[in-house]
């Protein structure tokens, strides 16, 4: 029944009766994802990729987000790769509920196939990613905690099936097509944990885009599947989730009623999450320094109270570079004070050695207190005239509790981008904004 | 430890050091392979395949086996394509300890690749196609039974593992790119039994083919996975048996002393293999009737002694088509007397709604007795003049103790692939069986 369940409510979803609510959340986690993916488009590993691979590209027809020159190639293969730069700085969203990094396979499996297809609607997108979303944080709610205990990587290994129902949204299939397409991306389940650290974890949700893919063009010809290949005894549930009793139906029947969708979640800051509250604290001080006539050379000491996790993960005092910086609170800290940011161009290398930057995170303390919530974090910076400022922060900017604005969501897109474009970062940004109203949207994937 | 015992046994494996019996195994493996390829390729699942992927194909450099007109495609979808064909039938091969169909995966990458790289010979292909069974096979006893009774397809979920070990040889890649193709092929976990009785079945070989070609071209470029991929808590053997303890180590240690490929099995019949023993009886019988001047006509009466499960699963008395047919011991039975033969031909529709094949086989009876040999069976044949003939059959032609001949193999091949060459099969046959000897194995494929 949940196979049905889930080809149902997915082929009768049309875009006017989504809550606005829904449809906002869909323009921001798409924006969100074309700006890390083009953050993401020059990393070694999808350039590797893309070598690789390019001996075997069929027609051009959708476009490489970020990739200057030839930026084309066909859908597959433009699927496979977005998907690989849309992950690979661990800076995409977030399905807190599960982990989920819901919008890599789904956004790049549609996209591509749109501007193949042509014709097709910004408004048509944002349903079929929102079906998509739905689709992959659903069944994924069905098979955690267990799924992820196990070892697989549920950001993929849910993001085939999410991926073939985005797609196969677009193509408009029947019910019953669905069902099969649903059956045939669940066949391939991609991503192991024991990668996470390798080029390999951000092949996971590339490759799940690539086989959602698939499974739609397949099934749009008639390939059959299961119509119980979710449900059945040896269908996917079962076999993913250690042979256990999956929620399957409970949450499938939410669908439409609780949108998972509005439980996504952005990063702020390039680096893990747990340091965010800490960090946000330390850009508002920023500010807050500045407007009490103080300079950040002015101070002496800075105190954090920070959740014991903070410590096991990410106290690394003497970060040698950007991706050692990403697992110290303290090159995150002196880097918000310091410059009021910490994007992407705060991870850079030079900025982690710059001795300005090192000066003020040698003065930086941090002392575990389990009464702490995750995201809390209490900040006392004493200055060298002995006045002192304090900050509280209760949850993190990012939380569900206090998400990214729009205003911060550009920031980090323009930012993270720019790094790749150089000035057309924020040209990008305003189109990438407006994909949402678009009547034909490979014309504004074009430009990305 | 595993996924190097694996990686550097494969790299240092060489063709000149396989053991004359291996080399031959490898000889019959592909040989059959390509009989099955051909016998599928105008199936219906391989057809629907074929024109929704059409639209990506990128640089035709690699043959489809079996099609008339434009019969090449790039490499990454002659995996695929071919993969498909090579199982759609249920006629390949089986690696009887883990039921495994090893070739249909690592041929299907190994030669679309060889075809796309060019100057690479029969003997090389051998080599990396004996190292990849190896790798399925192997890594396949280390997590059977567990890994099947959970609900995977075996057949593909080793499968892209070998494929990716086979092509991995042909590109010369070091012990570390091995180890990293591994990895990479092992994220990609492929293959659910609910799809049996789906074109998804048989999606799933072409798949692991396809995914394990891809895992060698992104290790090749430097692409990173783990180095302990196979056996780490998270990786793939833990993840795939249900986190049972897999005996990786115990398996690989054999590797190059017991040879898998040497227990490779070929079907005579397309149809179950529980009712072969009582076919290959009656297709003894039919020359042992003529032999003593009598006629298929001539008998009133055949009492068949099998084992219980061949009641269970093939006593279908009225079969209506083919399809049924395959579940009916007794049409296989009656062809066998009528015909001596129980090919592809002697399944088609209008083959059992034969009148002359009716009246055998409503004389046919079959009763179950537990005390014989799962390939083992007594047949007595009454004549009307009172006569009779007996034939006890103590194991079934194609198992591991009365292996298909040469020439029983042949004559499988030219009789699938007549069904979709006419008479060019016999040339087909005979380029099959030189693949090994051949300096550019790229010229005959196109021949097929």
């Amino acid at each position: 029944m949940a196979t049905k369940t889930l080809a149902q409510w997915a082929t009768n979803l049309n875009s006017s009766s989504l809550p606005a609510s829904v449809k906002q959340a869909a323009i921001r986690s798409l924006y969100n994802y074309i700006g890390c993916t083009i953050g993401g488009s020059n990393h070694p590993a999808v350039t590797k990729a893309h070598d690789a691979l390019s001996p075997f590209f069929g027609p051009s027809t959708s476009t490489l987000y970020g990739s200057k020159g030839s930026s084309q190639t066909d859908a597959q293969h433009a699927a496979l790769l977005n998907g690989i730069a849309s992950h690979v700085h661990d800076y995409d969203d977030t399905h807190l509920a599960t982990i989920i990094h819901p919008t890599g396979p789904v956004a790049s499996a549609l996209l591509a196939y749109a501007e193949y297809k042509g014709s097709i609607s910004g408004s048509d997108i944002l349903c079929a990613l929102t079906a998509g979303i739905e689709a992959s944080c659903k069944i994924g709610l069905a098979v955690w905690p267990e799924h992820y205990d196990i070892g697989w990587h549920i950001t993929s290994s849910t993001g085939s099936v999410g991926a073939a129902v985005g797609v196969g949204k677009l193509m408009k299939l029947s019910e019953e097509q669905m069902a099969h397409a649903i059956g045939l991306a669940a066949v391939q389940v991609v991503g192991l944990r024991e990668m996470f650290g390798s080029d390999t974890k951000s092949f996971h949700p590339g490759r799940a885009a690539q086989s959602g893919l698939l499974a739609a063009l397949l099934a749009e010809k008639g390939y059959t599947s299961s119509p119980q290949a979710l449900e059945a005894k040896r269908g996917w549930a079962n076999v993913v989730a250690g042979g256990g009793t999956p929620k399957l139906q409970q949450y499938l029947s939410e669908l439409g009623q609780k949108w998972e969708i509005e439980a996504n979640a952005f990063k702020p800051f390039p680096c893990g999450i747990v340091c965010h509250p800490a960090i946000d604290g330390c850009i508002q001080l920023h500010r807050e320094i500045k407007d009490k006539g103080s300079k950040p050379e002015d101070i002496q000491k800075v105190e954090t109270k920070v959740h014991p996790l903070v410590i096991e993960l990410t106290s690394k005092r003497t970060p040698r570079d950007g991706l050692e910086a990403k697992f110290s609170v303290f090159h995150g800290e002196a880097v918000g004070l310091l410059y009021g940011k910490a994007g992407p161009a705060q991870y850079a290398d030079e900025v982690v050695r710059d001795q300005s930057v090192i000066s003020i995170r040698d003065k930086i303390d941090a002392t575990p207190d389990k009464n702490l919530g995750a995201d809390e974090t209490y900040l006392t910076v004493h200055f060298a005239d002995g006045s002192k400022l304090e900050k509280h922060i209760k949850h993190a900017v990012g939380s569900l509790e206090v998400p990214m604005s729009d205003e911060q969501l550009t920031e980090k897109f323009v930012d993270q981008a720019a790094l790749v474009l150089g000035k057309e970062a924020q040209q990008a940004s305003d189109a990438a904004w407006k994909i949402g109203d678009s009547e034909d949207i490979a014309k504004v994937l074009r430009t990305l």
